[in-house]
C-alpha cells in the first residue's frame, strides 16, 4: 500500500471465522491541532494533520473570526511534537473582535460547542444566507451524481475506514474536491478554507458530505454562503431547524437512488 | 410509531426513483445541554436530551472533575427553552480543583477537547487502568455476541438513523444496558454516569460502541477504569496509542464473524 497524508501504519492481530493472524493496517491519524491568532493560541481540535492551512482558513471564516478571506493575511502549519499548530496573520478590527469575546469569556471554560459555557451564549439563530445568483434546487439527478462518484475519491477513508470526507460539487452534481478527515466539522472547514483559498464563490456549488448531519455543520455552510447541504446520513433535528432558519437547502439520506429533502416548502 | 425519548416528527419530502412525496419523518433531538456543578456553569454540550442525570455523572467522571461516585451528592436535570441544564453538587475539594482549573485558564476559550487551548494543556498521558480482577481478553464469541445482540437494542437509530449506541455488556457479550445520543462521547457518558448510579464496578465487563473508536473515547473509558472497548467501526492512531499506554484492551471493526484487535502483544 502506498503512503497516504493523514494515515499511519499498525501492526494488530485480525480475528475472522475463529482464525487469528498478525497483520499490518492502516489507521487515520487524529493529533491535536492548535490554531493560533496574532500570536495567541485561541483552540485546539482534534484532527487529522492534512490540508491544514485549509483548515484553518475554514474554521476561521466558518467560527465568523474573519467575515472575508481578505482579512486573513498569512496562514502557516508546523508539525510539532505530537501535534501542530497553525499560525494566522488576521485583520486588526477581527483580531480585537476575538480578543473582545474573549475577554467576555474570561474564566470559563468551554465544551463541545467551541468554548460557549452558557447557554444564553450559543448562536442558535442563524441569519438567512444571500441566496445564490442561481436559485439552487435539490434534484435527484445532481445528488445521484455526487453519491457516485465520491466514494473513488476518499482516499483516506478507503484506506482506513475512519475519515469522513466533505466535497465540493459544481451545480451538475460533478464533484470537485474532496477533504478528509476524522471530524466530520473539520473535514468541512478544510473545504470551506480550500475555496477561499481558491477565490471560488460558495454559491456556484452544493457541499456534499459523507456523514450526519449535524447542528454544527449546517452552521458553519449558512455563515459562509454556501446555499446546499447534502449528507449521506441522517440529519438532527436541530440541523434541520437551523437549515431552515437559515434558507439553507438540506437534503439528507443521499443516495443513487433517492434522497430527503428536509427544506422543501411545506 | 411510538413516541421515543430524543426523538422529533418532522414533514419533509421524499425522492425516491424519480419521485417526490411529502412524508412524515423522526430525527433525533440535539440540544445545548449546560452543565453547572455548584452553581457555576462549566460546560454546554451538543446532546439529545435523554438520560441526562447520567450523562452529567458520566461527564463529572470520565473528565476527572470528580474521582467517586460518592463525590457527587445531587443531580437534577431540567429542561429550559430550546435546550437543557443539568445541576450538580459535588464535594467541596473537587469543585475547589476545578474552579483552580478553570482559574488557570481564565481568559482563554477553548475547542473540540473540552476547554483546552494549547497543545501544552493537553493530557495525552493517561495512567494504566486499574486491572480487572478477572483479566479480560477480546473473544471472538463474546464480540460476536455484542453485536448480534445490539442492533434490536438500538431504538432510538431505529427510528432517525442519526444516533450512536454505547452498551454495557457482560463478559459473556450479553448486552446489558444501551444509551443513545447523537453523539458517540456522549452515549458512553450516559454509560459511564449509569454505572456509576448502579454503583456497578466498570471491571464487571466492557463496553461496545456502534461508533468508530476516537481518542476521546478510549481517554473516558480509561478514566474510569473500563478494562476493554469495543467498537463496531475503525480506531484512530491515536485511540490505539492511549489505549496501548491505559492497557485498555481495544478491539474495532467488530462483526459477529471477526474483529480486529489494536491491543495485542507484539
Amino acid at each position: 500500500m502506498s503512503e497516504q497524508a493523514g494515515a499511519a501504519r499498525l501492526e494488530v492481530k485480525r480475528h475472522r471465522d475463529g482464525a487469528a493472524q498478525s497483520a499490518a493496517d492502516w489507521v487515520a491519524e487524529e493529533v491535536p491541532v492548535a490554531l493560533v491568532f496574532n500570536g495567541i493560541s485561541h483552540a485546539v481540535m482534534m484532527a487529522t494533520p492534512c490540508h491544514l492551512e485549509q483548515l484553518a482558513v475554514g474554521f476561521a471564516l466558518s467560527e465568523g473570526i474573519v467575515a472575508r478571506r481578505a482579512e486573513i493575511f498569512d496562514v502557516e502549519a508546523e508539525l510539532v511534537c505530537g501535534g501542530a499548530e497553525v499560525r494566522l496573520e488576521i485583520a486588526q478590527p477581527a483580531f480585537l473582535a476575538l480578543k473582545d469575546h474573549r475577554r467576555s469569556l474570561a474564566g470559563r471554560t468551554g465544551c463541545g460547542v467551541c468554548g460557549i459555557e452558557s447557554l444564553g451564549l450559543l448562536d442558535l439563530s442563524p441569519d438567512r444566507i444571500t441566496p445564490p445568483s442561481r436559485p439552487l434546487v435539490a434534484d435527484a439527478a445532481i445528488i445521484a451524481r455526487a453519491a457516485s462518484e465520491l466514494p473513488a475519491q476518499q482516499h483516506l477513508n478507503q484506506l482506513t475506514g475512519c475519515a469522513h470526507a466533505a466535497a465540493w460539487c459544481g451545480l451538475d452534481g460533478e464533484v470537485r474536491a474532496v477533504f478528509e478527515d476524522v471530524g466530520r466539522h473539520n473535514a468541512l472547514d478544510k473545504l470551506i478554507g480550500h475555496l477561499a483559498l481558491q477565490d471560488a464563490s460558495p454559491g456556484d456549488g452544493f457541499v456534499f458530505m459523507s456523514s450526519r448531519a449535524s447542528y454544527e455543520l449546517v452552521r458553519k455552510a449558512a455563515r459562509v454562503n454556501i446555499p446546499m447541504l447534502a449528507t449521506i446520513s441522517a440529519p438532527t433535528a436541530l440541523a434541520v431547524d437551523i437549515a431552515r432558519r437559515a434558507g439553507v437547502v438540506l437534503a439528507s439520506f443521499c443516495r443513487q437512488n433517492g434522497f430527503v429533502e428536509y427544506t422543501a416548502d411545506r
